[in-house]
């Protein structure tokens, strides 16, 4: 009999979708990055649950403190790319019993660190004995119905953007789960990236509230995941000409001879937003996010044929949909 | 230095509560069964999470598809105290790697199962992998402020009643964990109370409806403790006249040599409502339960002394705060 290893997560969530009644009218699909709930014509609450597991998620280098604010963070960024303000928290924590006293605390400072930074508040919780360290965050937020940046909703002719430089999470993580040592300019901010991640909620609240984005996702599990996710969401395709490949990405690249798009376009747990821009709107976008200092970088813009290319020095070639799934990739 | 196993779940939750800042101006404050989020003047987003964990949580005997159907029906029950209506769930799943493609689609169906019992759906999750089985249901709702049901607000004079009789759940796990054989009309009700929980759901709703009751809380952690967590939130205290055993409890308890009281005060997983009724709209509280063939069993009634004392034959005992803790029970 398959195992789930063999199924893989993507397989695992589809056959659970599929035993699930769903909810008439639901304001947002399934498999979007956050779900709602209709209060009334105008407004929705928004909820994501979103699991962090030591084993998986907590590479070597990561304090307990750091897991803990991450897993309010990596939940922020999902409503971030819809433009939903979270308020406020509740944490289901799974503790192996020889944790200690001192690690139970910085567990909990991680969490408001994480909480407070984007003005959250954590206002419930549960603890449970577990063989993992388990931290379980579910957000709760209201935002307007109309403002929601939806995963579907790019059409041709719009213009593709991210918020962004790529690359910086995965090579981190080479650095920490491989032990390199490259020069402190560049290991400083490629492991900080991974240890300290940070949510673009400002710049998600801003482009939603100017209605110029026409679909959003974060770039959690990858770039090139996340534009497959849009395309398939949208019914679209996207050419990129420009794969935003941070300075400190292609340094590092160079030096142990790895290929710095692949590092920008396959990594994963690097939450910058992907958008599709009405080209009318292009400029007021960027101005609204030049308020918080952050680039808004043309990535490339929306076609019909349902593919997703990349040019690459005159070459075209298609990107693959992989990135990271839990039960099939390693560690 | 000392360890989660040494501290304890209720200190390890208090550290990690004088860590987080507060929300201010909570509507509902930390500790109470639900957490709560202000919409408007009136209305209430109310939230809770409930992690269900594979070795503490799923005895030997109980399915895959009823674990996961007792994850969200445990989380409903809470609701139900409260006098909330739970509108949807997010449920985080950590899966074992070797769990098998039938067991996934078991637990589809059981969480199907729970939410459509009480007219919820689930409308979002995530999934992941873990060492143990993980199923981590998150629930929201809309309520009315003025009908939230909480633990303070028990007065001296008001009537203590129970929606059940007790005992059931603790006396059926007693038989799937020890193997026990009592005849099939005891087994069957006992077991039953522990493989297939019932939230009084419908009940804690009616019961907010008509504003009778002054505190509430469900019976999870055990009656006795229950009793003790209204007693500190509203203090006052409570003398019990009449400990609800129930009848197969009491034919199990003499079949077994075991104290019939202790089975009903200390179980836990049993998910009757326990509240302070106000004594002139105890009559109505009582007809609004009869149109669900639900009883209100009078068990006590507050008083100013802030202890829970108890009544059996004549003699008066205090009944002591203990029930179930993570990390400090066994299984």
């Amino acid at each position: 009999m398959k195992t789930v290893k063999d199924l893989g997560e993507r397989k695992v969530i589809e056959m659970i979708l599929e035993l699930l009644d769903s909810m008439p009218n639901m304001p947002v699909p399934f498999g979007d990055d956050v779900s709602a709930i209709q209060i009334d014509e105008e407004k929705l609450i928004t909820a994501k649950v979103d699991m962090l597991v030591g084993k998986t998620d907590v590479p070597q280098g990561m304090s307990v403190r750091q897991a803990a604010r991450k897993a309010i963070v990596m939940n922020v960024s999902d409503f971030a790319a819809k433009g939903a303000k979270p308020i406020a928290a509740l944490v289901s924590l799974g503790l192996p019993s020889n944790l200690t006293e001192e690690e139970v605390r910085q567990i909990g400072l991680g969490l408001n660190d994480g909480a407070r930074e984007y003005e959250i508040y954590v206002i419930g919780g549960d603890t449970n004995e577990s063989s993992d360290l388990i931290i379980d965050c579910a957000l709760v937020g209201i935002c307007k119905k109309m403002n929601l940046m939806m995963r579907s909703g790019a059409r041709p002719g719009d213009i593709v953007a991210v918020t962004g430089y790529f690359g910086k999470t995965s090579s981190g993580l080479k650095i920490l789960l491989n032990g390199l040592f490259p020069p402190e300019e560049l290991r400083h901010p490629l492991v900080e990236s991974v240890l300290m991640p940070k949510a673009r909620l400002r710049e998600g609240l801003a482009l939603a509230e100017i209605g110029a984005v026409t679909s959003s996702i974060d770039s959690s599990d990858g770039l090139a995941w996340s534009l497959h996710e849009l395309s398939k969401a949208s019914g679209v395709g996207f050419i990129i000409e420009n794969i935003p490949v941070a300075p400190e990405v292609r340094a590092f690249a160079e030096k142990y001879a790895l290929d710095p798009v692949d590092l920008s376009l396959y990594g994963g747990e690097e939450y910058e937003l992907v958008v599709t821009v009405k080209p009318e709107l292009w400029d007021k976008a960027n101005e609204v996010l030049g308020r918080f200092k952050t680039p808004l970088i043309k990535i490339g813009k929306v076609v019909e044929e349902k593919k997703i290319k990349v040019k690459i020095n005159g070459e075209t070639k298609v990107v693959e949909s992989r990135g990271w799934e839990h039960f099939k990739s390693s560690c």
